[in-house]
């Protein structure tokens, strides 16, 4: 896929746009999802700040480390035509940006408020308020959330991409999973293999195996695995791409516990309901709820503990969330996932995941691995 | 090893010692190195907050999303005897931060200032400010530096396990080298080498050939491996004790290009001469300039364009930086890289780096890798 496509100079406009329209006087987006959705960037997170300055009028500019410079150069930031400004050890790039600011600011050499990248680091943050007293601080997110929402046909693809990527994964962790294998014997297996299968980040790694399934945010640990167990795998990484998938399966190591199958079932058609609510101007809550209806219907309301699920993208977190009080209505191009679970605490648990994107027919999954309960 | 020798339970009270001698109302920390450092508690970096609240008097707490918290007691900061505050989705949990400080900081219910967690998210940190009107935000690092900096004995052995770690790595490298192979394709084999060597994250992949090798902070392109080029490669890691690992080496593919091995040679002695200057007491920027004045002395002073080193630990680059202008003194357990580099702009590039300790007799290095330049 080429960069053009995915990271569009566009969006510099677009960005710059947007800030206008919030009334912001600038945003200042250091390494990470906002800098490099706007410029295809990616920067590495230093303490050395790099820093795209985008006044909501006049011309942006990268404030970069004279060591990082030819990384910018070479990267797609290099096609927006927009000045780099490279700072050598000893300078304070704080200073430079808030005096270049100031100036474009006009007249009154205020900036006003400025949205900074939704995980700048405070130890950035801080420099930039004391460099910019009059600058009252906001989160970009509050600009850019719009924008990074609605995925493009190109990102879209990008999602895709991981999703086969990651679908590549759960078919070899069969092989991986047998008992007597600790979790974090299996999660280095599963480790591995996402990065064989393309990812260039291994983000998170969850083999819950018995009870240890029944939390839901459980990673790794040197529980070795027992017959006649159930094992959630939830697993992702980020592909070259920037984009990341995400994706659960539940195994069962023999077969499973009294009362597993049932529940198991119940679960299947819970994601599955909220899979088919997906569609242009239903709201998120709406989405969660369907999961949630079927649950609490036959009795497991008190054992799914968490939202639906979570929008996806440059972030595996991101915007929208599939929460309720969550009255964001959904348009095409939004991607999230759709993992309801139940959990059972001390005994077992289980999730089923897939990442979702909103098209005007309804919601395309880009992962296909089997939703069944796999038996190993 | 075990976590309670490499996280012990008397960082706490070091923390709020510090925190209270610093002047400061409390240290708020997200997930991070701070956090794990003071708890070694691993974790995710959410949208959701985690936050341990450690105030100058009173007790500390860590607020969890319900979600996490069994991973939070499961973790090593459950040893730590302090209240874990759970928030359920639909609550907030800055409000409950601030509550609670409001009521450990006295009668006037104002808590000070507040030391957050150098990588805190803009995100929280803003949210931080508005449900603390009344405290002044500084970083946590001013309070906690001095304890990061100076490595504990377990903290020493889980730096000389990650040096070894990436060692096996690069004994593996020219095993991937070869001519018309990509970056790309040598920096995947590469990945997999670090994970399977027992890291549980790869932190970054470099891959400079030829040309790409006179940028420092290049990471991997597509460009095809031509022989008789110097191929500098840098390499890192985070283990499951939370350390990092981090070395460069250069190898050729085939017999190097004119000119190459004479300022090879004279680089190999710079890092020498750095290596054999740290000794408790001496500053940092001495230790910089033991490896600039070799290079400089040859003539090649313009092209050594970055410091000598950084501090390393929990993070792969944290202080103290071994920069001209650092008149820290060195102490027993202070960890940094040394690894000056000589870069000739579209020709090739050179870097050696090794991980040290320094100790009562001087620096020990952690990476034992041979320090010529392999031919491949």
């Amino acid at each position: 896929m080429e960069s053009s496509d995915l990271y569009p100079v566009s969006r510099l406009a677009a960005a710059q746009e947007a800030t206008a329209a919030a009334g912001l006087g600038a945003l200042l987006l250091t390494p990470g999802p906002d800098l490099r959705y706007v410029t295809g960037y990616e920067a590495l997170p230093l303490e050395r700040l790099t820093c795209l300055a985008l006044p909501a009028e006049g011309e942006a500019f990268l404030v970069v480390p004279r060591l990082e410079l030819p990384a910018a150069e070479h990267s797609p930031a290099s096609r927006l035509g927009i000045e780099f400004v490279p700072w050598d050890e000893t300078e304070d790039p704080y200073a430079i940006v808030a005096a270049r600011l100031g100036g474009a600011a006009g007249a009154g050499g205020r900036v006003g408020a400025v949205g900074l990248a939704d995980r700048m680091w405070a130890m950035q943050s801080l420099r930039f308020r004391d460099a910019l007293p009059g600058a009252d601080q906001v989160l970009a997110g509050t600009v850019l959330r719009g924008l990074r929402m609605r995925k493009s046909p190109a990102e879209a693809a990008a999602l895709r991409e991981a999703g086969a990527a990651i679908d590549a994964v759960h078919a070899q962790v069969p092989g991986f999973l047998r008992a007597g294998r600790t979790e974090r014997e299996v999660g280095r297996d599963i480790a591995e293999a996402i990065i064989a299968a393309g990812h260039s980040t291994v983000d998170f790694v969850i083999v819950g195996s018995g009870p240890n399934g029944a939390s839901p945010h459980h990673e790794l640990s040197d529980r070795v695995i027992q017959a006649g167990e159930p094992v959630v795998v939830d697993i992702g990484g980020q592909m070259p791409s920037g984009y990341c998938s995400d994706s659960t399966r539940v195994y069962c190591v023999g077969e499973p516990p009294a009362g597993f199958a049932k529940y198991y079932d119940v679960l299947q058609r819970a994601q599955e309901a909220a899979c088919e609510a997906v569609r242009p101007g239903v709201s998120c809550e709406a989405v969660d709820a369907a999961a949630r209806e079927v649950i609490a219907a036959e009795g497991y309301g008190e054992y799914f503990i968490h939202r639906t699920g979570h929008g996806i993208g440059l972030e595996t977190h991101e915007e929208p969330y599939i929460v309720a009080g969550n009255a964001e209505p959904l348009a095409p191009g939004f991607a999230f996932s759709v993992e309801p679970g139940i959990y059972l605490p001390g005994a077992h648990g289980a999730r089923i995941e897939d990442i979702l994107i909103c098209t005007e027919e309804g919601g395309e999954r880009v992962n296909h691995r089997p939703r069944e309960l796999v038996i190993v």
